[in-house]
């Protein structure tokens, strides 16, 4: 079986892994972003852990890279990455493939996520199917019949500067009222927040450091104010869920990332949420569900993306 | 030129056309719907007006409906119209290919429209459009690399019942804060009426009827109030926009209907606050533009939709 080499980009580490054709991970490693020596240093670093790994083998036909920001996945153009500051307006798929003398693809970490968990995860079997991560800020990835679908400039699917409200604290794109200040890890610890200022009793501080999640382990173990923070924060998200259903009507929708951890606490109130607002009954028979590749979706998917390069 | 039968069957009247390949509407006509007595014996008038036509000719290959409502296109089934009771969970394209003898397709008046401004309107030589339909209510159409887009169950692209707000008026399907409450014909007597109620000196009447056209009426002659809830309206339009803009990454959409009517006083205003909301510079390069087929637009598609389906 053919392998590739994956490459997920991230602030602060890179993780790589030597990943097979049916998305098994068969070594993998971590190295130091130290984004700001540049890409072509963090590329000269890949390309030494990938001489050192057994992926040297010829077995490796291609590399897939993937790091958050704006990029377009047709031509491994990257405008901006939030996290790698000064890495903007380059052609990071072609430096990439210059160090490692391979042929390399680059997408959005959460279009790789998608095409990962719709190859080889919660949207395997579906032709219509969308991919939320939920962390510290709010992606998507769109499959359209079995394509990802990239839109005119490679910049669709940013599900997470949808607005859905008015109201709500500004996001970090400048707008107020995306889903993604709405209901990303930070507004669950807002919602415990204001719950406790409000003299919801609760085991959680009132003041000082706090998580999301910690307040989720507080919710497991049955506090009111935390089961509270992550319902309200289900439903912000069940509004975006009935805006891409609305919008697309797709099969399934995955939620996965950081938040996605607090699993039905937070994806109950969100269907619920999502259910009310849909204008027929038909549409609620999509499927709202956890993702299935966890932290690895990207690193998968950005190999299987390599694989369809190396065909060409 | 091959031409084929256009049916945009209305909740009063049925536009009927002869179209041919290009797009030109050779001959046309109206019959009143009377919904009331089912779809079975509309079928029958239209038949009637088929027979009579010049399109009894052998070449009308097939013929294309539209109406508004939940369709499944890509089988011809109609879920439910608001504008046609009684007429809902049925097979509405064979029903009128058994009354008409033709290949017949069915799809929801929007996508009929976008895709007629596609092929021969405001979408032409793009590869991703939306076309959006302002009125009574809001519709879109989305196609995608040259191809409409259905989704799932062929419901995708109920543009108008996304949420982008919590306030406002309720939306006839239920729910509060819809694009189409917030960006309707409606809601602009509604801002008029607003405005005048809070002191702004208009020629408008502060009570008895009001109509969206007689506001325009007003704004193109400099009424404060009426330019206002225009620029109001628009600039709630242009949330729905961005939404847009977000997750599908068009090149172009273009506003049709009849409050598209109003040009520039909407667009705009519409573009303007999209732009602010657009997370970057590269996403606003998008192209919001006036319709160009006007009331025909539906009937040109669903007629280019059945050379289609005559090619099978």
């Amino acid at each position: 079986m053919r392998t590739a080499l994956g490459i997920d980009i991230g602030g602060t580490d890179i993780k790589l892994g030597i990943v097979d054709e049916a998305g098994k991970i068969l070594e993998s490693g971590t190295i130091p972003t130290r984004a700001a020596e540049g890409p072509r240093a963090a590329a000269l670093r890949i390309d030494e852990w990938y001489r050192r790994s057994s992926g040297a083998d010829p077995g490796v036909s291609a590399a897939g890279a993937d790091c958050a920001g704006l990029i377009d996945g047709s031509r491994g153009w990257l405008y901006v990455s939030p996290n790698l500051p000064g890495w903007g307006g380059i052609d990071l798929a072609s430096l990439l493939r210059e160090a490692l003398r391979l042929p390399v693809t680059l997408d959005n970490d959460v279009n790789c996520a998608a095409w990962g968990e719709y190859l080889h995860g919660a949207g395997r079997g579906t032709e219509h199917f969308i991919c939320i991560t939920l962390g510290t800020g709010i992606g998507g990835g769109v499959v359209i019949g079995g394509r990802l679908y990239r839109g005119w400039q490679g910049l669709a699917g940013e599900v997470g500067h949808q607005v859905v409200t008015e109201a709500g604290p500004m996001c970090t794109c400048g707008t107020v009222g995306c889903l993604e200040a709405a209901a990303n890890a930070a507004s669950i610890v807002r919602r415990a927040r204001d719950l406790i200022a409000d003299g919801g009793a609760s085991v959680l501080p009132a003041t000082g450091p706090l998580t999301a999640r910690e307040v989720f382990e507080a919710a497991t173990r049955g506090d009111r104010v935390a089961l509270e923070a992550l319902a309200m924060t289900g439903r912000a998200l069940g509004r975006g869920l009935a805006n891409l259903v609305h919008l697309f009507n797709p099969e399934v929708i995955a939620v996965g990332g950081g938040v996605a951890g607090a699993g039905e606490l937070i994806l109950a109130p969100a269907r619920e949420a999502m259910r009310e607002m849909l204008m027929d009954e038909v549409l609620a028979e999509v499927r709202i569900v956890p993702a299935a590749l966890g932290n690895s979706a990207s690193l998968v998917g950005a190999s299987m993306m390599a694989f369809a390069t190396a065909e060409r």
